[in-house]
């Protein structure tokens, strides 16, 4: 019998999670759940579309609901709704919050007797695992996490905010030198200039004043002004031709020593290149989509997260396929 | 209280267990056990060292045995016999034969009530658990994994063994233009000799007829006759000043498609840099002595291996401050 999943949102990562259950044979995308008028969505996949009203009235058809809104609002009051009636997964990914978040989803899941996984994804998610692992192997050393090359909304959304601009797109590059230090064993300490710069591709307004734009996007506090960056402006086919994508990746690089005089020095890295990072992230929210259904399955219920769940359960080989063929 | 250990072999792998057990505050090395005579046996850090017909006595001692030995004939015998009476951890690492190991120590883990976590290190180990995220995740994706640059202790005796040869060192060396074709997301086919090169030291006996001796490893079956492999002839002063380190890596990278006609491709990418093979393996063995000594104070028992255990296990952090500093 295939894992019944529901989508709560779509948007880029609806459509993600969307294509990625198509890619998993033991699931089926049995509803997504939509605020709009469904009528106007049309899903990649056709699958059935809901209005979000209707989710309290599944309950008996799906296993897991993926929810695919935003961190700032849409989660922290979601995914404890969704909760109460349904194992639930998400991607929060407002780290300082995470804590909050959790115990609003523990207490409604170990009230309802529901499994909910929150923050999986990247970063936090996949990066999180790699960093645990890291510092607890490598206990003696140094954990660094560089992002990019890859765009970043909330950057790219603060170019568009400025006056004269008609669109832009932001993209965060990790400074090869920096990576460079790191990965030879010298623990340096990197500055927030020193790791990363941001390059900024810009359609002006026509008649805007290009070098007023250029100096308050450098300037900018929070977004811009503690980093090196670069503005280009182009035209807005260029913009569509050469940025439309939604890259991203990162590295996750541990850097630690051993032996009696800590005389040895290893590096471990953990590195994404991702063409999609909406689809990326639906990917990894879909596998442990199967670990929330396996889990509930065998009694277990509350907040998760990456670090609680034992990584067999994200297969759909058994253990004994698993030792066989990929330990 | 600490977690009290025993190590069970004192070679280059005990040496590094108990190098790294020092690294961990939250832990005490109570024994090291030796088949030698114990008396002729001196620790790194002043340890005690006991005879190993004395391991059945110090039950009440010692709460996780790290085994030390071999895989070819020591670990096979040895992990589930001291599974009787503690919880114990191995880095057994004959692929082939980690089903038949997996079973002798699961009946007598579950017999005794005690944790038995095998084949640890990290291939197998991290390498296991980076496949099989990398391909929970990417389900339309191709793993490879690459060894080196590093030392192959099975291909260095090989060496050794040919006539007229009194010393010698080989490296194992994966192919740049491999990793760069397997990076470009290119999903290529590799042959044996397409992925790693072989590349090796040897010291020749006065006289010998180095050409014969290369000739001889070049081809000899099974180690090297697949591989593009390279032989130095060098000095015995050489080989200890340049090669007497046990370094060793690699990679696992998984290359993968999404999306509604899988047009994005995502690179996955592990790598391991390390200085010393043994002291890297002590220090994952460790991390995962922690986590045997929790699940077991759960009531858990039986046999395990990295793909069972949650990641929150290996940290000295509690699950909170885990969430809040490394999501």
């Amino acid at each position: 019998m295939s894992i019944r999943i529901g989508i709560f949102g779509y948007g880029n990562l609806g459509r993600g999670v969307e294509c990625a259950i198509r890619q998993n044979p033991d699931m089926e995308l049995v509803a997504v759940f939509t605020r709009r008028n469904p009528e106007t969505v049309k899903t990649a996949t056709g699958a059935p579309v809901y209005h979000a009203d209707l989710v309290t009235e599944m309950t008996d058809k799906i296993d897991v609901m993926i929810l695919c809104g935003g961190s700032a609002t849409d989660l922290p009051v979601q995914t404890p709704a969704l909760a109460k009636l349904y194992n639930v997964i998400d991607s929060f990914d407002t780290h300082a919050k995470i804590p909050e978040h959790f115990a609003d989803v523990d207490a409604v899941a170990k009230e309802s007797g529901k499994i909910g996984i929150i923050s999986v994804g990247w970063d936090p998610g996949m990066f999180s695992l790699n960093r645990l692992y890291g510092s607890a192997i490598l206990v003696d050393g140094k954990d660094y996490t560089f992002w990019g090359k890859g765009v970043s909304q909330g950057h790219s959304d603060a170019i568009r905010r400025v006056e004269g601009v008609l669109d832009g797109k932001q993209y965060t590059i990790p400074v090869e030198k920096a990576l460079e230090a790191v990965r030879s064993g010298a623990n340096p300490e990197l500055s927030t200039r020193e790791k990363h710069i941001r390059e900024c591709f810009v359609v002006a307004a026509e008649g805007a004043d290009r070098e007023r734009i250029a100096e308050e996007i450098k300037t900018m506090p929070n977004y811009f002004a503690d980093y090196d960056t670069t503005v280009h402006f182009i035209s807005k086919e260029e913009l569509d031709a050469h940025h439309s994508g939604i890259p991203h990746g990162g590295f996750v690089i541990r850097s630690g020593k051993t032996g009696i005089d800590l005389e040895h020095n290893h590096i471990i890295e953990y590195s994404l290149k991702l063409d999609s990072n909406p689809e990326f992230t639906a990917s990894v929210l879909v596998a442990y989509a199967r670990a929330a259904y396996r889990m509930n399955k065998e009694g277990q219920c509350g907040c998760k997260t990456v670090l609680d769940i034992a990584p067999a359960y994200l297969s759909t080989k058994s253990a004994e396929e698993l030792r066989k063929t990929l330990l």
